[in-house]
């Protein structure tokens, strides 16, 4: 049986999160339903780079899958999409790979974005798709702050309660914190994250955007590892799963 | 009684227009609707730079209105956001203008965007936000047919056959093609358009991107004032109302 990898797109806002779950439709049960009929009519197992969270979006989720039919992977693709309407997931692309390959375990690096929307108004446009912060925050002290963060670190204070990761070690290869207009970009990279890391990163950075804590905090929070004195986790619905990489990459088609 | 113009963002996917219908909810009811507090109960009338089309997106519509208070323009905008919620419609700021002064008719200048998804897989993030076109598109080939139907010409052929304006005759100043990645962006300015006059060309600049008319073929449409012979009309969601132009502009809060 061949192994595919798949490159997907979904929109977080209606979904339980990556993961299938009894509570609700998850983005992993979409995709295995409709990867179904290429598969004797039984959905298979379908592995992702990120466990997204309930309301995370994804441009470039990789996930892979076994299936019973050898086929062109364009044809893959094509099935996939035509039986995820009129959910908003969608399979970019598709590559066939090594029977033993893993979009989870193969993965050497992961990047996100967080989108804050910084006005007055609320997003009519990008409702569910960035955080809403009224006030004006400091996004150059923000950028500041985040680089020293950057490197080899135990990440505790960062950690969600029910992480299950072993330890807390992680390197963080990229904080950015940006303006582009009323839009705060913050592009977050490294091989692998904790659970609500990025958004609990994001939470206390704006602690320090809006001035209410020096830009040398959030590193006293990180050095203190203690989850109690970091900001808030930062809403679901600004976060995006912008790509995961691997050596080599698998054969897009 | 003082005149505000408000600048607004919105989804137009869940109205049925810009304009008041008894088909379904408006934009303008809903803002009406949510100037009413400020204007003793009652809902004023609320006049656009456009009016657009179910489905048709704004980032920056301008419209006005006279309300019975007066309030700082930052007060009627947070009034009015407060009171649009749950419809992605907002204020995103305020000005107060001259009693006699008119969003419709004081206008100088209208700009739209219209975005193409061109790819094979439908958009998951975008959906109802572009049109997508699975067969690759020559953007350079529709820029290029583009060009030819700048300036003042007779634009009956791209006009809807419901258009109430008195004449055809429209400038088009700006009409430029241009490919990002998958994505395809139509930047269109003219004082005035007439009803589905951009959908109508975007539709007929598709032909040229498939390969299927030459690039000098809208332009003998253009000439030919034949409805029937243009491309067809574009799907509304691609369309978004990106700019009215003022001469002042307003002093937006």
């Amino acid at each position: 049986m061949p192994r595919y990898a798949l490159r997907l797109e979904y929109d977080g806002a209606p979904f339980v999160g990556w993961q299938r779950q009894d509570s609700g439709l998850s983005v992993q049960a979409v995709i295995e339903d409709a990867a179904a009929p290429l598969n004797d009519g039984t959905p298979p197992i379908a592995t992702a780079a990120g466990r997204t969270d309930s309301g995370v979006h994804a441009e470039a989720m990789v996930a892979d899958l076994l299936l019973a039919r050898d086929l062109p992977p364009e044809r893959v693709r094509d099935a996939i999409n035509a039986r995820t309407v009129p959910h908003p997931v969608v399979a970019l692309a598709a590559a066939r790979v090594p029977p033993d390959w893993s979009a989870r375990f193969a993965c050497t690096g992961r990047a996100y974005r967080y989108r804050i929307l910084n006005r007055p108004a609320r997003p009519a446009l990008d409702a569910r798709r960035a955080w809403h912060v009224k006030r004006r925050l400091d996004a150059a002290a923000m950028h500041e702050a985040a680089q020293m963060l950057l490197g080899r670190h135990d990440f505790s204070a960062f950690r969600a309660s029910a992480c299950q990761a072993k330890d807390a070690v992680r390197t963080l290869d990229r904080l950015d914190v940006s303006r582009l207009g009323e839009e705060i970009a913050f592009a977050v990279e490294a091989r692998s994250f904790l659970h609500h890391q990025v958004r609990n990163l994001v939470g206390t950075l704006v602690e320090v955007g809006h001035g209410r804590r020096p830009v040398t905090w959030p590193r006293a929070i990180l050095d203190g590892r203690d989850r109690t004195r970091a900001g808030q986790t930062a809403p679901a619905e600004g976060l995006t799963f912008a790509a995961a990489r691997y050596d080599p990459e698998p054969e897009w088609a």
